[in-house]
């Protein structure tokens, strides 16, 4: 159950594997700027996963100071970054290229959402092993429209109307969150189970409860019925687990204790 | 159909309204260092629609050059940012607080994922007109255990557990997106109406509480760090409306008194 696939993620309960293996999805950037942004995009995929950094024509190359001192613990990916000086040779090997774009263009083409990205890129992965490409554009003016139709479809960010710039590197962390989502639902993710106090209990703490605020002088016996309502309904709703049942009955106990001095 | 909401948002198909007011979340950074993340973090906001910004002790203020030019046109955010010296100003008016959290600490609390977060903000946001609080840490600590127990949930972004570090801002841009998503989804406000009892009332039960555990022989007055984080946590968790509130602490002042005879 605890063991960890290539990517990171946890084997499933029928030990079958998340249908997207993350360490196949290239992230392509073209003509990034700056190298600060390539370092910070390189920590955002490390986070999610995902493994390959691919840049073509970068404005600064990605052993800048700027860029390892953004990438901070994600220098591996930084270091195995393939540059490349065409979008074509990014792309060899991969069959399924995704286009991030901020606006709608000119030409309509397949819009996905980031969630359904993630739905059709498992769907994909589900039949085919190759690589699969993620391409960002350049920080002011995105991806051309002659990048844009090398995709199958593109991909944008629901955001405010009024101001949609994601900077590159958030917009990266965006997408490999939803990539990581998607490779985590196909795998059984199972909550750990949390241990709630017995009802039983829960019935001893309450009646104990009661006897205390009639000894303390807080509740009149004969006229404590709403308020054991509401207190039941309190206690009950807020789910104690074993141990923070005990503590409460103990300072029922010692309350009481004092009381009866 | 497509004239916007104060917060960028369409209106629905209906003519109705998101149910979060995005203007009303707080994005609340404690103690950040590098005023190139709370920038960048202004940004990540921005672009979601995601109005407000506190900054509790930042380590650089936030009109240097560098929290500037990472803002890029997010400038009107950082301008407007409230820079306050203590969570609990921060905190000031606001009923539903959610942490952030990178990994699950000694004492486990309610945790969200972030889409389950913005369900339950939108959840929440139904019923009630306050503000909500997201709150962040220091980029390389996170936040402390005692600002951990300010809060009613954690979120965690699901992280590569090998490199599970994300930038702050990335972080900010994660969170902000999924609130954005479950702004424009909506919901059924089929869910119950909740009214939480305030932070600051909460804090004062919790101080007053631990003072009568004290005098009730409960408690020794030196060591009661590890008690009292359990029964902030479980009172945290337990999420008492202000009558249950009011009930809690007049049982608290009695025993105390019965205690001071």
């Amino acid at each position: 159950m605890n063991s960890k696939g290539e990517a990171g993620l946890p084997a499933g309960e029928s030990g079958s594997w998340a249908l997207i293996d993350l360490q196949r999805i290239r992230v392509v950037m073209v003509e990034t700027s700056l190298a600060a942004n390539i370092g910070a995009a390189a920590r955002a995929m490390k986070t999610m996963g995902v493994g390959k950094l691919y840049l073509v024509n970068p404005g600064e190359a990605p052993d800048e100071p700027t860029a390892t001192a953004r990438a901070s613990g994600a220098q591996d990916i930084l270091e195995a970054a393939w540059v490349t000086d065409s979008l074509d040779a990014a792309l060899a090997g991969t069959t399924l290229v995704l286009g991030t774009s901020a606006r709608s263009r000119n030409l309509p083409w397949p819009m996905l959402e980031p969630e359904r990205m993630g739905a059709e890129i498992a769907r994909y992965a589900t039949h085919r092993n190759d690589d699969i490409a993620l391409v960002f554009g350049r920080e002011r003016s995105g991806l051309s429209n002659e990048e844009l139709a090398r995709c199958h479809f593109h991909v944008q960010i629901p955001a405010n109307p009024d101001y949609s710039s994601l900077n590159i590197a958030a917009a990266v962390q965006v997408l490999c969150y939803e990539l990581r989502r998607a490779a985590l639902a196909g795998t059984d993710a199972t909550e750990p189970a949390v241990e709630l106090a017995r009802p039983e209990d829960m019935t001893g703490f309450l009646t104990h409860l009661e006897e205390m605020l009639v000894d303390i002088g807080f509740a009149d016996p004969n006229n404590q019925r709403q308020l054991m309502l509401k207190l039941r309904r309190y206690f009950m709703r807020s789910q104690p687990e074993p141990t923070e049942l005990n503590i409460l009955r103990g300072i029922v106990s010692q309350a009481q204790k004092q009381a009866r001095r």
